[in-house]
């Protein structure tokens, strides 16, 4: 089944999504809901990000071949060495949904880089879960793109402009309930070109295991995201490009690159 | 004006603070409200933190004599060299009210510090706003508290337990309107013994320096909260103490520090 937010004229809502159709749904899209009579067509409406005010989690590096932190080799503290995930946090401003636009920030210097990867959405209240109970408590799987300014990832202190600026986090296109996770494939385009291409059987620690290790500490709640963490070499972005993120069986999120608009120039 | 969120038997609502009475509102508490005929006692109700769904941010060290990062010396990139703020979020999750517990995690070291702050809570959507502007966009100020596990801030890759554990981040127990963000002082105690005792004129950067900085990667929110940054050195914190974080004027919040219940002892 799968799981949409969308905004027609009027307001947003929850649906499933039924072949070219979206079925409003009444209760919470997260536990339980009920359909409604009400159907739209998906040409007619916007979609979302699937989820309102989330907490947005990742992994660190997760894959084989990723190249750490900002572009650096390797050391122990990635992810050939660690025992455990290296969770992070981005702020939820960043999130943003289907067909809306990357915007390079104004006073980026312009090495802004993308990166595909699956993403669990979890589904109710998570604290202190094992990796065997961490499936229940995850809704399902959508597309996600890291975005990161290169420059302040390597310079600042923490991560917060270069992974948490505006629009640097587009979920969707919608959560996708049915689907083994660490058998998606995840495919990423830039202008009809494949850049990345690996499948989720070669994350280092898998959802359930970083599900089970952030609730250690922290309580999920219905809504928030949990990234796959990167999945190799970044590829980097500039205005007029056209992103696309593909997981086969649960869906395509696409994406227009453009620049903030200076009005000082 | 001071302006509350609570809890009684039924449900969560805002009130404005009128003596030892809550009178409860109706539309936005960040921007256009009227008052109802409802009357709580404030002692029949449960205080929460003043905010809903808020990003949390902090600008880094911000005082002198703030040793830095977990204990570290301070070298040129801690607040006596940056030449600007050097923001960082914690999670949501970590928000918790007055006298609400601070809770110890059980495989903590132990080593969790206290850091008596000012909060500033936005109003309204804000974005690259000059510091000129900022004040504008701030609803008022309130107390906080920012809890830290040194060795994990220390070890870690990142800061998402270090200062984002479940309870890091008590906040209340109100929103002052009227105040002089820039003449308050913060006082800290620790069953009833002050440790700490500063005035945020001590501040490096303002907090419409803090705001405006933020602002220009990031949309800002009504309710999220923007802290002073730490005060001066931390202290540890124990099972059983009681800690206050009083702001004259503003109010005083006020939480005990329990262990995590240990099911495995």
């Amino acid at each position: 089944m799968k799981i949409a937010r969308f905004r027609d004229a009027r307001r947003t809502a929850f649906a499933v999504v039924e072949g070219e159709e979206l079925v409003e749904i009444r209760g919470s899209a997260y536990t339980r809901f009920r359909k409604t009579d009400t159907r739209y067509s998906l040409k007619d409406v916007k979609l979302l990000a699937p989820s309102e005010t989330p907490q947005i989690w990742s992994p660190g590096p997760n894959f084989a071949g990723h190249p750490g932190k900002a572009g650096q080799p390797r050391s122990e503290s990635s992810s050939n060495g660690a025992q455990h995930p290296e969770p992070w946090q981005r702020g939820m401003n960043a999130l943003t949904g289907p067909e809306d636009p990357i915007i390079i920030p104004k006073d980026s210097t312009g090495e802004v880089h993308l990166e595909g990867e699956a993403v669990a959405v979890i589904s109710k209240l998570c604290r202190r879960v094992t990796p065997q109970q961490a499936s229940k408590y995850i809704l399902g799987y959508t597309c996600g793109n890291d975005i990161s300014e290169r420059t302040w990832q390597r310079e600042d202190g923490s991560m917060w402009r270069a992974k948490s600026s505006d629009s640097f986090a587009p979920v969707g296109p919608w959560v996708e309930t049915s689907v083994d996770p660490q058998d998606m494939e995840i495919i990423v385009r830039v202008n009809g070109q494949e850049v990345q291409h690996t499948c989720a059987k070669n994350m280092r620690f898998s959802f359930a295991q970083i599900v089970s290790y952030i609730s250690q500490q922290v309580t999920l709640h219905p809504g928030d995201l949990v990234f796959s963490g990167a999945t190799s070499a970044s590829a980097q972005l500039h205005p007029g490009d056209v992103v696309e993120v593909e997981i086969p069986g649960v869906g395509l999120l696409r994406n227009p690159v453009v620049a903030e608009f200076d009005s000082s120039k």
